[in-house]
């Protein structure tokens, strides 16, 4: 009681135009992180939106719930209004009938287990059999005459490059196979793709992720393999021709409205400089989303909830955006800077969490369009070392997928970076379920994310 | 190969007398990081430790197995010596029978988990029953007259501070109920003692750890219990009289013979400046001892070799440290300190990994008796930057128990810091099993630990 007394008696400067000093931001973001780790009640949310809604697939009804309990959560937080923004969204059918498996005369018939690639067609009842040739890059697959290719099965079998630091790293580095691999082997005339998952650990689940489904190709369908079945092929490759069959139902079913959630604090002083922050309410429809990105959701959630809860009244507009469809086609980062770039708006700080669920490692800043990078970072020192304590930093390099067609219109963005050695063995699979989320580490996102935008609010980021 | 090749090549001068310059370091720490994620044989030595051998509490089979086996991994690491340093270790026995219940007329008698605390005495076979008291804090139940505690049973029930940044400070902060508050209750007369467990979760595993136990003191039977537990007897005084019934044949059995495990190799050009890293290798008698510290000697035992692996040869003596007994007296500290000391020998930087196996945040530093810390931390901040980019950083204050009784003689006193939101949810129970332990996550520590004395090699610590 004496503590949220004297953290009210600290935020009464605030309430005229003065700056609060840095000893009173401190004690502010003290509180922010003890709250954050005592209260979680970003983990309470969580396990509404992944055991209770669950998986959310633009288009379909989890995603449709979502947006429902989001803007019924931010109802409650104290924003001053709280509204959706409709987009249209592709929404795609898994099916019921996926199933795979590898031919060879050396190793046998040996059923693998994969995912369909979002937007993926599927191969109609009686499925798709072919000789099997494996690429490592998509170089090597262009390089190919097309005869060896017409007819075939493209297997992409590249691994993560796990020797790096970062595993988005490795992610970045493998990924063209996924995303633009199918497409490619289509324009060689291949029958069909088959991918190694996107893993960070050799085991027996697959993960899926959006596949380029151009309009004006003919398209394949494609698939993700685990990565253990990934090394059976490989292997079974060494020795001998291996064929592929697969059968999908999976089909492209047009577009549907989905929403955007948004909730809005109008600055006191600064109403015209937006602070963003946000996350992706959609997932894929396997696992519960809960690292990918409802873990950025309840993060962005509970920031500003903290935020208010400490009694602190933002001099700046701040808007917490909860994005749809960025998994199959950033519909909803699109929508919403098409429509900020119609309105004139300013976005001083873009900031989106879609890192997962792990304890920060800081921020990753990039600038806007005409915006000089250096010396934001520079001016933005002078308060960043209150979250040294909390082993948050403000590093050059960052931004998400759905902030980055704000670009025109922004100051900064920014990218939450959390620890990410597990991430990417859950992603994108039925791994990826709120048992990978430990509460502590949950919180300790919303609160560096909740201290961050207090200081950007209070500070700003240099002119 | 290629890589290989050009890392040996980057090598070459260090052959010789010169420093090697910031860029071939950050070469040769880019590749201490490839190989620790990829080759990732930390975890196969953690799942020895802690599947084959199990739990090592001091004294025990599983202590001596672990002694055995760590001198063998070393031997193969390529140390120029490998050596035990024995050291008389206490024995003590948990039993068989531990049984607690607490009886309240208003909520019934309700059985509890427990776990009699390390070196705590038994009760008898007919256990001991008798009414409880709680008090919060050591000083309360200094000011209470003794007639109000004679013939009682103290329960401590101070939660640990969650809301504090570090969960290592709330340890730190509630720690003093179990080590100090059973033999100040035997002091006023209380037959036993019964202490909330340092938990950073509320669940139904009771977490163990020393308990002081004063030769000359009446020493009281004193148990943890769970902390969905405490919760539970805490309400239960609420509502009236609760009384404890407890029965342990836990029995110290006398002093044995244990072992610190030394690999040794001797510096090329400073022979006489001594770099330690090392863990403990004792753990306690449930759960298998993975994070604590299973992880700091997997850690310790792996910075060594990696850092070998590369081919480098250290300038400094560089020795690895397998410490007995931390948790139960610390003799295995004490007798490595008191030897180093005899034999004058200068430990230039003395390096404890027992914080866990969570990704490292930094360093933390001390400094040793007549030591200035912040001139050395300047000079080693002109390298200490190459080790951004794995985001880890060298912060005052930190070290470790084991490396402590090296005060004396040492220049600076250094403990890994890892993450450590989950750390203290497993500590000294049941749950600190290997499943725990992410296999890259740890390899993340063995990683920065190898880069940092590969740093302090080269560089030193200045003058």
């Amino acid at each position: 009681m004496y503590f949220r007394l004297l953290v009210l008696f600290l935020l009464l400067p605030m309430a005229g135009k003065s700056q609060i000093s840095q000893d009173s931001a401190a004690f502010l973001i003290r509180d922010i992180y003890r709250q954050s780790y005592t209260e979680l009640i970003g983990y309470k949310w969580l396990t509404t939106l992944t055991k209770d809604i669950g998986n959310r697939l633009s288009g379909w009804e989890g995603d449709a719930k979502a947006v429902n309990w989001a803007k019924s959560v931010l109802d409650t937080i104290g924003f001053d209004k709280v509204y959706l923004q409709e987009t249209q969204v592709k929404k795609w059918d898994r099916g019921e009938n996926e199933f795979v498996m590898m031919i060879s005369k050396e190793v046998g018939a040996i059923t693998l287990l994969g995912l369909a690639l979002g937007h993926s067609p599927g191969t109609g009842d009686k499925g798709v059999r072919a000789q099997v040739i494996e690429v490592q890059t998509l170089d090597e697959l262009r390089d190919l005459p097309d005869e060896a290719v017409k007819g075939k099965i493209v297997f992409f079998g590249r691994p993560m490059d796990t020797g790096l630091p970062s595993t988005f790293s490795a992610y970045g580095g493998a990924a063209d196979q996924r995303y633009n691999g199918p497409s490619e082997a289509a324009k060689k005339g291949a029958v069909a793709a088959v991918v190694r998952s996107l893993s960070t650990t050799r085991d027996d689940f697959p993960h899926t992720g959006l596949t380029l489904v151009a309009d004006s190709l003919v398209n394949i369908p494609s698939i993700a393999i685990s990565t253990n079945d990934a090394d059976r092929l490989t292997s079974a490759l060494k020795l001998g021709p291996v064929e592929v069959y697969m059968r999908m139902s999976c089909k492209m079913l047009g577009e549907v409205t989905s929403h955007n959630v948004i909730g809005e604090i109008r600055g006191s002083e600064f109403p015209d400089e937006i602070i963003l922050v946000g996350g992706h309410l959609d997932s894929w429809d396997v696992g519960e989303g809960a690292q990918d990105d409802g873990a950025g959701c309840i993060h962005s959630m509970e920031a500003v909830y903290r935020l208010l809860k400490t009694g602190y009244r933002p001099k700046r507009t701040i808007r917490c955006v909860l994005f749809a469809n960025e998994e199959s086609g950033l519909a909803g980062g699109k929508k919403y800077a098409a429509e900020a770039i119609r309105n004139k708006e300013f976005h001083m700080v873009a900031l989106e969490s879609d890192g997962g669920a792990g304890v920060p490692q800081g921020f990753g800043c990039s600038a806007g369009e005409n915006v000089v990078l250096d010396k934001h970072l520079a001016f933005m020192g002078t308060y960043m070392s209150l979250l040294e304590p909390y082993h948050v930093q403000l590093n050059p390099g960052g931004g998400g997928a759905d902030i980055g067609p704000l670009k025109p219109t922004a100051g900064l963005l920014i990218g939450l970076r959390p620890e990410n050695s597990k991430y990417f063995d859950y992603h994108h699979s039925h791994l990826d379920v709120l048992e990978t989320v430990h509460p502590r580490e949950l919180a300790s996102g919303s609160a560096a994310i909740a201290s961050f935008l207090f200081l950007v609010d209070q500070y700003g980021i240099g002119k």
